[in-house]
């Protein structure tokens, strides 16, 4: 890993340096994406780039170049990186421009990509995590991907001192997800989750869950639930890219709860790992 | 502007690389203020360096010097720049990290400072500005100064696609402040304002206006009100560090009304540049 993507180019890291007039870096003025790539193919990259563009529209950013000429440079990036397995880390800011919070829609965007290597392999995805459950205090604008991750970050950090791997977050009424991640619950073999509306980002990994429960005959319920539910859940996961489907085996903060990893959350890593199989082989 | 304040070292802007490992640059993980400098005096200095390290403390990220050493530097600083009227913008990240929601502690802050110039002059102060009145869809900890300004960037674009100088922003049940600013109103000879809890950034110039108002024996209430307050408002202004005290002259959107600049403005006005006068005379 010694190269970037930096807009159409593939450069060495050390050639690498940002403006500190990026307003990426003075308001957090950007977008992103993760796409996870097994045993040297992307997996589901069009819903990322869909994503991608999808949340540099919602911030009135556009972008000087097609899906198709950017699909064709991240797979250039990878080979040339030599990626077998881990994720590529994509995000564009709407460039420099002299310090105001007024765009002028003159900017150039400034895309800049770099692989995220495989996190040390742990036990989470068969024993499970215990999340700690806080209050939301995000903007009302989670369904955009921008890299405005401030909330985000102090929930994760709140989670990891108190010994939990991730934040489960709420709103007054509802929770909404975690703070890398979606929530699903299990109860009486029906899923429940919030729906993809402006207090979530709806992840691809999470679209992929639902697309498999269909698949499999499970019932799927998008709608929000209040916290006080979680203690009764019989089982929960965190859906991402880069933890895939991870049980939760017990919660938190400001809910206390014990749950086992269940048939149901079994059956659907299982249908996902096939999933990841089926089209790491129609790639080769 | 030749030389930017980096760190404990003021330095050729052609020498100022952001490495693209900063977390300000991947999560907006950072604080900031705006520093007027007066005929080449600092004004209100002490509030603006406390509360950035209250900023900073806010969002746990410590601070490897003392105020007294940060104002040492500023003050160095705008005497290598020569700087007679102006501002100067000062923001410390999180500093470099490889790309993790969850930071470690350990990481070294990065301060970037440099100067703003002061924007051409209008009219604005005497005949008041349009705002475009909309919903409030930034996070829950406007209390904190940080550059995670993606919500405040879009509504200062929404009002400027509408030939407004400013969005006024409201939630549910309250009007907040504006995109850059903070808003009174004026009924009955009472100042009106939205108090200093989680939904606003205290701003500097809006504790002046409050104190400069309680010395002229005018009444000062700060609590929320709903957005249709607006349409019965007498006066309204704006304040911030940048536009001072902005008559507003009419407003937009979801609520649509028009003022006169009135006296009570006017005299607070008076009080402040006179304030600043004061102070200027004080540090010569």
């Amino acid at each position: 890993m010694n190269h970037l993507l930096l807009n159409d180019s593939i450069v060495p890291e050390s050639d690498v340096a940002i403006s500190y007039k990026d307003r990426g870096y003075h308001f957090g003025d950007g977008v992103y994406e993760v796409v996870r790539v097994y045993e040297g193919a992307f997996f589901t990259l069009d819903p990322h780039i869909d994503r991608l563009y999808e949340s540099a529209n919602q911030i009135d950013m556009s972008l000087p170049f097609s899906k198709e000429h950017l699909k064709a440079n991240l797979e250039a990036y990878k080979t040339k990186e030599q990626l077998e397995n881990g994720s590529i880390y994509l995000q564009i800011t709407r460039g420099e421009a002299e310090r105001n919070h007024l765009y002028t829609r003159e900017e150039e965007p400034v895309l800049l990509g770099f692989v995220l290597p495989d996190r040390p392999p742990t036990d989470a995805s068969t024993v499970g995590i215990a999340a700690y459950v806080t209050a939301d205090v995000r903007w009302l604008r989670c369904d955009i991907k921008s890299i405005n991750l401030l909330g985000n970050v102090m929930a994760k950090r709140k989670a990891t001192d108190h010994d939990c791997g991730e934040a489960i977050l709420y709103r007054e009424t509802a929770v909404t997800e975690g703070s890398t991640s979606n929530l699903f619950l299990v109860n009486n073999g029906t899923l429940y989750t919030h729906p993809a509306d402006n207090y979530i980002l709806n992840g691809i990994t999470r679209r992929e869950v639902i697309a498999l429960a269909h698949e499999l005959g499970i019932d799927v319920v998008e709608e929000p639930f209040p916290k006080e539910v979680l203690a009764h859940a019989e089982e929960a996961f965190i859906t991402s890219t880069s933890i895939e489907i991870t049980p939760v085996h017990s919660f938190k903060g400001d809910v206390e709860a014990t749950l086992k990893v269940g048939p149901l959350t079994k059956k659907l890593q299982q249908a996902f790992t096939e999933r990841v199989q089926k089209t790491r082989s129609a790639s080769i």
